[in-house]
């Protein structure tokens, strides 16, 4: 017998997140755009440590896809999906349309200027106002006191941490550890695009961030000489390189010295599938 | 004896917000730039009957001013401002400073993309993304189950309700209708800057409104007609036309014939000073 609430509209989502607010429940948030493997349940299972109901929300938002990305080909399974989340303990799920979501002459928007200038947002203009976008709506409409985004997304969850600060939503964010296949991959619901051949391939990025994190292991090291190892790494994996940097935590500013505590970031083409990974070094 | 509370930092201005909202109290806001008049003291009379509490926010946002704008000589009074915040009815009142509201680095802006095309979004570039950024904060700050502004500010209202909807704030938001001097004048905090010669020619553009109104009384007329007549009296009053525009009340996008309903907007620069006016028709 399952308690789980479906939730379609934005309407009954937030009229329900104000019905628990009220009730002096506290309310945590997993923002996914579903195809749900063990990285978003990690998810889950921390929202659920610090926060009496669960919400997690699982809508592909086309606002931060590109015009020639992988929008309507995105892996969608709302039956799996919703298994899972009643397994992982979630409260309600909130699922809407685009329609519910999106108003037909919306207009109005959320954009990060300093964070989102390098790395993804760089190669994907206009994705992070859409995540901004979006987030900031799903806050609206869920009311969390916390709210979990995984770290493999390193750039977005440093945005959204600057979102909340910026706009002083009264929220928590945490940020969970990346969740790997035993091999090493960052688990992400795109690796379901990968040909056997590719799946090899893409043990790429992590083993570039291992690469830098050795770099590192006795002190400091030059920038430029780390991550020349990291192109080394993913080009001797058949991948086609997007960026390889060193960044402060952050700013996610570039740094000129390699030192623990900045992040490593990749992302590659591998074939045709945009993969990224980071590391915190 | 006075028990309308101060408050100076954002967090404190928010942690009070939500204990009022779990002790199931509805919250007003108000949010001004201060040098308060009749016009603002209408909206607090307003939020008194739509909420349990209400907050007044005075802050003169520095983000909504362009380089050349008068943010520096902005009128400002607190003492008096306060007094009449006590008087009025108001339960907190919150008065930041630019430090508390915008850290050094801030880097998150909310924008509108269509009806702030026009009229005063035109003229003042950035202004509208200052307006949305620092209400947007304000509400998250507050915590408003209900919000009041001035008829005064069209474009700007019309704007609020926009961002509330496309991103699903949980707020009422009330327009307030314009108050007047005896002869027709707008209140604004900017009469202020009048001298004697230019507030008997600020009637202008109270007066290019009636103008337009009459023109529709009988029915529909051209818009261009309307609004040349409008200009005519503007000129009439040696006032320097910014713009004058018969729009549409929702989508704020000029109108071919002039009908009841839409609304007439007129800025013009009386000396040094730039005024605001509109007529619903």
């Amino acid at each position: 017998m399952s308690s789980m609430v479906q939730i379609k509209q934005a309407d009954e989502m937030q009229a329900w997140a104000l019905a628990r607010r009220l009730d002096g429940a506290r309310i945590g948030l997993v923002p996914t755009m579903g195809y749900l493997h063990a990285g978003h349940l990690s998810l889950v299972a921390e929202a659920r440590k610090r926060a009496d109901v669960v919400v997690v929300s699982i809508f592909v938002n086309p606002v931060q896809f590109g015009p020639n990305e992988d929008f309507e080909k995105y892996p969608r399974d709302e039956a799996r999906d919703l298994e899972q989340c009643e397994r992982a303990g979630a409260s309600a799920v909130f699922f809407p349309s685009v329609a519910t979501m999106y108003a037909p002459d919306a207009s109005v928007f959320v954009t990060e200027e300093r964070l989102s200038a390098g790395l993804c947002g760089a190669r994907r203009p206009g994705h992070f106002r859409g995540v901004c976008t979006v987030v900031a709506k799903l806050f609206n409409l869920a009311q969390p006191h916390v709210a979990v985004f995984g770290q493999k997304d390193y750039q977005q969850a440093a945005i959204i941490r600057r979102m909340v600060r910026d706009l002083n939503f009264p929220i928590e964010i945490v940020v969970a550890p990346i969740v790997r296949e035993p091999d090493g991959l960052a688990m992400s619901s795109r690796n379901v695009y990968l040909s056997a051949d590719e799946r090899q391939r893409a043990l790429g990025l992590s083993r570039a961030l291992q690469a830098a994190a050795a770099c590192v292991e006795q002190g400091g090291a030059p920038a430029a000489d780390v991550r020349a190892r990291m192109v080394e790494v993913i080009e001797a994996h058949a991948l086609q390189l997007d960026y390889a940097e060193i960044v402060d935590a952050e700013s996610l500013e570039p740094v000129a010295e390699a030192r623990r505590g900045n992040v490593a970031l990749v992302a590659a083409q591998c074939g045709r599938t945009r993969l990224i990974d980071n590391q915190i070094l």
